[in-house]
């Protein structure tokens, strides 16, 4: 079988690099409730982006964060790093239901922020965040890793820029995930006030996946489902959701999330995203290649007249995402991604939540 | 990577093989509108049944399948198949919509009928069916053949049952087609009513599956999608069609049919089912492996707490439909598939196809 390196398909772009010099874009963290600030800073640095300070109130997650990151300062508190003036964005993986206010609090003060996923849990928080870039000017963006930080969802849409599978129909996106031992998860992990419920939390990734492959600007949520199947323990956790939406263009999606990866796979979740064109498709095995013998992520497979192709992705687009998202600050610019689109992702994935009907049996209800 | 036969998973059960010797169980085949009357002509006869004679208004039709099975009888009419005191099954690959009253006029003799899939596509032809079956004590079984003859999905079907995933929560489909060049298509393919339409047609071995695997009996439609993407010649032809199921005991559902194959790819479709169980999930590549050095199909990846498991199902399992189904006409059994599930499976596939949103461009309307 053909299995080529994704350099082939790069057609005179690059792989990403750093976009600007030592100081020339200064960044800090604050509030690390979710791993993800790890890879958020990482791929800032990276990209040229210079890490300034750190804080979260618990001295446990700000020690983890110096060793990652050793010779960052240590904040005093948050206003220390909303008042430092060399500061032009702030990253952040609050507690979900968090990430708004704190949010607000960094705009207010005139500066870009950065935040995990998902980036709200309420539509009220929604409109005050839109309300907040009208009113400062800022950038609200957020970190929908399952496409920004993988390499063959980069280049992915790379392809479909190209034309390789034609007009893009429809999407479908599996997003199952460990959920490890128990204990390895924070109290407002299992709840669903903070966390946001599942469509809202690790659905919102799907959703933005679709909407970018797609280009879809809006769609409207056809059904959507939640379930607690297997964790009666935890009646406010959802371990498995999964929602339909038909874009204002007419294309569909399709995704499943769900907590059920089993303890003999080889990663945290056997992520796919399928890709239906008119002149063919897309099939990203994100993480791994399931009982194959390669090893690593960032397996695409793509089919259309010319045939069958295995394209491997890792090493070769890097993650234009962080730059861009730095030259965005720097110049006010959207290359990185609309501010809308990152919303309209986060939008529908909440609405995708309120409306979802609960499978939960009986017994097991909250 | 741990490369299993299928042997291994088969726990005592035996390949499918004869049932009956010759003679013991006589069926002929009538209406050949669609070609699974060879697969389901074969199968019958591999598990025991013997081809009595043959019927076709279309000389051409009749001859093809007399080289496939030189020998059989031809008859003059379908009255002369009907007639024939010797014949206790009649299979019939009728254009979709005349298959029911073929099966009544059958059924009506005397004799059991298996008809190629979708069985119907009118709700009323459903009831008059299940009218039919009360009153003459009959079968009308389905040729549902992306489960009942492909030996990975029999294997899946036997780890379900060992319990190698667990309790059974959501079963997704992927039925894409090759729709091949547009003369090698009758006109009734093209047209809604006499096919009844992608989600009853080919959506119906999506939904047979759903219920086997999930053991449920019920279950309710949530969202269904039909569109002509890209035949705006054949404004009656769907090029697409997805739907989302819920089960009366709360499993889930969402499968996705199309006609977008693309030229490149080496059979006419990359099927696909995903299982997810509270302990374990299965994937099967029904028909291929994508861009693998493996060929053929029956691959089917299974992954719980032993790990990551590819087994490969070819020559394995046999296909115990039609064995069953042979020995169940003999003793008035439901060995090989209940008559409702059967009727349930083809009623859902109607009600999707009646309910469904049409996302086909304004321009392309019919």
């Amino acid at each position: 079988m053909l299995e080529k390196n994704g350099y082939e398909f790069m057609h005179g772009r690059r792989k990403a690099s750093p976009v600007v010099g030592p100081g020339e874009f200064v960044f800090s963290a604050a509030h690390l409730d979710h791993g993800h600030i790890f890879g958020m800073t990482r791929a800032l640095i990276e990209a040229g982006g210079t890490l300034r300070s750190v804080w979260d109130p618990d001295p446990k997650k700000r020690a983890d964060f110096l060793k990652a990151f050793p010779g960052t300062a240590e904040a005093r508190c948050e206003e220390e790093i909303l008042a430092d003036p060399a500061v032009s964005l702030v990253a952040g993986a609050a507690v979900t239901n968090e990430r708004c206010a704190f949010g607000l609090r960094v705009m207010n003060v005139g500066k870009d922020y950065f935040t995990d996923k998902a980036p709200m849990t309420t539509l009220d928080q929604v409109d005050a965040a839109r309300e907040a870039v009208r009113r400062t000017g800022r950038k609200y963006m957020v970190y929908y890793s399952e496409r920004l930080h993988v390499e063959c969802a980069v280049l992915a849409g790379y392809l479909i820029e190209d034309g390789l599978i034609g007009r893009v129909l429809s999407v479908s996106g599996f997003g199952p995930h460990r959920i490890g031992p128990p204990s390895g998860r924070p109290g407002w992990f299992w709840q669903r006030e903070p966390s946001g419920g599942i469509l809202c939390d690790i659905g919102s990734h799907q959703i933005e996946q679709y909407l970018f492959y797609t280009g879809e600007e809006d769609a409207r949520i056809c059904a959507a489902r939640i379930a607690n199947y297997a964790h009666p323990d935890a009646p406010g956790f959802d371990d498995f959701g999964d929602c339909a939406l038909t874009g204002e263009n007419g294309t569909t999606n399709y995704f499943r999330v769900d907590w059920f990866t089993p303890d003999g796979l080889r990663t945290w979740g056997d992520g796919r995203t399928l890709i239906l064109g008119t002149e063919g498709y897309i099939e990203m095995r994100k993480f791994i290649d399931v009982a194959a013998d390669r090893s690593g992520g960032n397996h695409l497979f793509l089919v259309n007249g010319d045939g069958e192709q295995y394209i491997g992705a890792s090493g070769v687009t890097g993650f234009p995402f962080f730059g861009d998202l730095i030259l965005d600050c720097l110049d006010r610019t959207e290359r990185a991604m609309t501010q809308e689109h990152a919303f309209k992702a986060a939008e529908l994935s909440i609405r995708a939540q309120a409306m979802a009907a609960d499978l939960t049996p009986m017994e097991g209800r909250r």
